[in-house]
């Protein structure tokens, strides 16, 4: 068997909250002004109710409502996948697996949680909604889901991935949504920072706070988050439901489980349904694989700190480099972010997951190995996971373990990468500790 | 039920081979030299004997090997999709159901036949392959199939694609295929066409004939088709086979098959397998849809004619516009060729496929409804299928009938087609009368 498919009605019908299961709980996300535990109200400003109750929720299993599963079945349940030539390529006796998120309209597994983002404001009257993208992955994702709702959308894309990637912004054009390079003139954040520097390639922070400008000063309109807030993860759990049920359709039991990580959330859809088979005492590994230029897991410090540049958002507890770190420019830009979710974060610190960085080069190598065994090009944020696997699958190629990693997205629409690197146009990044170190020294000071 | 899924044992393991069912037959290929029924061992120059008897088969099923099989498996079996969000949109009755091809790895159906001729080729101890590619659909299949055997590929892209899609290019890259421009100055007729006209767009017939050139004249190098010949139609009606068993798992039979024509590889490979259906009298229509501005099936004429440019194939019977017609630049480029499969032609002439032609404008506007209604962006090609799709739906909104069209491959790759067609860049072509008159005046003598 090469892939175990599910029908319609085999489907999940609820998400899994992990949070009940962290041993260790979750930290309140604190008010930026007040460092006392957040008011629900203010997060009102700019999130429906029904995602704020899933991100405070202590519910293990969430219904997915109707509406949320008919856009659903627009493509899922995804495949799993045995990657059979890599194995044979790799001359290794492990058994690799990966769950195909690539099949989405847009290529990856962000409509898992734009689709039910939508949902909810839209239940609640919200006619249009603001968020960043970075890669494009997330904002292609927004687009096709508010489509689906008939809702607007504007999209803040950080500027060096606006400029790299035409055909990402042509597709949410397609969907009828509107995008702006970020930093933008759109807002008075924007406006300030071109100021300064009007050739800045942007960051996510940044778009983030665009994006929340926008919301907060626009009637009817709400903000939406892509990835590290609790919801988000809550939404991600389908594919890690369906995976798990496949992998028991195929006989198999992972050792290890393997993402890439930016912001956390397919690597914890994943994962995070094998949570509570770990608590019982299951022997299990959860690995998350970041890119070493910006390693918030393995290089961060575990603290309150803001997910924004200008400090809008509630402060998380979170793994982070600090909200003014800026990422060196890879081309993987879906993992260019500061922080890692606080669900995750808390996992690491549980030490339940197990964070490892990689460059950007030997990922590239690994995705272009994949592509040509497999026969799928996969994202640059997906190479990370693939070179994780390897990695796994080569401590002892003799060994006959069961590796299960997330194929997050195709790179079909992000091919101008590819080039870059045949064409010995990418480098590897060196730590950038100065940096970090100088970003670290200026987290918000609590209590 | 959104959409009906096989598990990979429920996949046909054999294909259709329609030939035996043409009521009037199919007429024998001619040796471009002596106007005589071609010599197998001449085309043995450039095919595989394994490809060269499905040609000729008159065999109704034929096994698919397991080694294709296998590699079929890393996407198939694709999924039967209800689009129950445009039926909506459009206020029909209609049941408009959709075979999604797309979801294949380069985002297309072409793969099918890749697949298998690379197999085929491989079998028979050939190590590269030569092809052509319009809008790059094919190309990228015949990089893909080649990878997954180990053999070396040569494609030659029509300029006008090549400079319009660079993903496309990089794409066949990661996958290790040698990509060039055509005309080319690889070959004595690129640079023959070069010499006379240096800015010339190019077109899939001159990039025939530089393949088969090359082919013919490399050591080891045979010559892949991504269309219009028998043993590609035979490929491709896998997915035929797997829509008429999901409609069943639907409980639904197509009052009306659709789909786009170019070289007709995937409508044919849709309709065929209903074609014993029509024999025994069951009610079922087959309408094919072409651009107005490339009418080989509705202002053609059903002759013998050559496959390329300059006359190095055997010569075809089937609907053409004669080998020297210069479709205008639509940006359907996979749908700008000068002939028709010879079985479609067969259908046509037998009264079993209606020909119809759509313009490209009316195209674009379906493709961005059905973008905004079912999620999923076609290729400027499949937006013929749906605006095909949606005037039989139309013709009374109030008929609960049945429509089938093939999906056949997403827009990802081709979204600067979108971007020309939100800038008013895009215009309809008028029927190009006098070329066409004046190409038909060229056709080969016969007898």
């Amino acid at each position: 068997m090469k892939k175990v498919v599910l029908r319609e009605d085999e489907m999940p019908t609820s998400w899994y909250n992990v949070a009940p299961d962290i041993p260790g709980g979750l930290q309140p996300p604190l008010d930026p002004e007040t460092k006392e535990p957040i008011a629900p109200e203010k997060l009102a400003a700019v999130f429906p109710m029904g995602l704020l109750e899933q991100e405070m929720s202590q519910e293990r299993f969430i219904k997915i409502p109707d509406e949320v599963m008919e856009v659903y079945k627009i493509w899922r349940p995804s495949p799993l996948v045995r990657a059979y030539k890599l194995e044979e390529a790799l001359g290794t006796k492990a058994k690799i697996f990966f769950k195909n998120e690539s099949v989405s309209p847009v290529g990856s597994h962000k409509p898992n949680s734009a689709v039910a983002q939508a949902y909810y404001n839209k239940r609640e009257g919200v006619k249009r909604l603001t968020t960043e993208t970075g890669a494009g992955q997330w904002g292609s994702a927004l687009a096709l889901a508010t489509s689906k709702f008939g809702m607007e959308c504007k999209v803040f894309m950080v500027r060096c991935s606006y400029d790299q990637k035409p055909y990402r912004k042509s597709l949410m054009h397609t969907f009828g949504a509107d995008i702006v390079a970020s930093p933008s003139p759109d807002t008075a954040t924007g406006r300030a920072i071109l100021e300064k520097d009007p050739n800045t390639p942007g960051s996510l922070g940044i778009a983030i706070s665009e994006a929340l400008e926008d919301a907060a000063s626009h009637e009817g309109t709400n903000y939406a988050l892509g990835s590290v807030l609790n919801h988000v993860i809550i939404h991600q759990s389908i594919l890690g439901l369906e995976a798990k049920k496949q992998m028991e359709i195929a006989g198999a039991y992972p050792d290890v489980v393997v993402g890439c990580c930016g912001g956390g959330s397919n690597f914890a859809g994943l994962m995070a349904p094998y949570v509570p088979d770990y608590l019982e005492g299951k022997k299990i590994k959860f690995v998350g694989y970041e890119p070493a230029s910006c390693p918030s897991m393995t290089a961060g410090k575990l603290a309150y700190d803001s997910g924004d540049v200008v400090g809008m958002t509630p402060l998380l507890y979170m793994h982070t480099l600090g909200h003014n770190f800026m990422p060196p420019g890879i081309h993987a830009g879906g993992l260019r972010y500061h922080g890692m979710a606080p669900i995750i974060s808390a996992l690491i610190r549980d030490d339940i997951i197990e964070p490892k960085s990689v460059h950007q080069l030997e990922c590239f190598e690994a995705g272009v190995l994949f592509a040509r065994t497999e026969g799928i090009i996969p994202a640059p944020e997906t190479t990370h996971a693939i070179r994780g696997a390897i990695i796994e699958a080569m401590k002892d190629p003799n060994d006959p373990k069961t590796i299960l990693f997330n194929f997050s997205g195709h790179g079909l629409i992000d091919m101008a990468a590819y080039d870059a690197y045949f064409n010995g146009e990418l480098h590897d990044y060196s730590y950038p500790k100065d940096e970090i170190a100088a970003s670290l020294a200026d987290l918000p000071k609590i209590g």
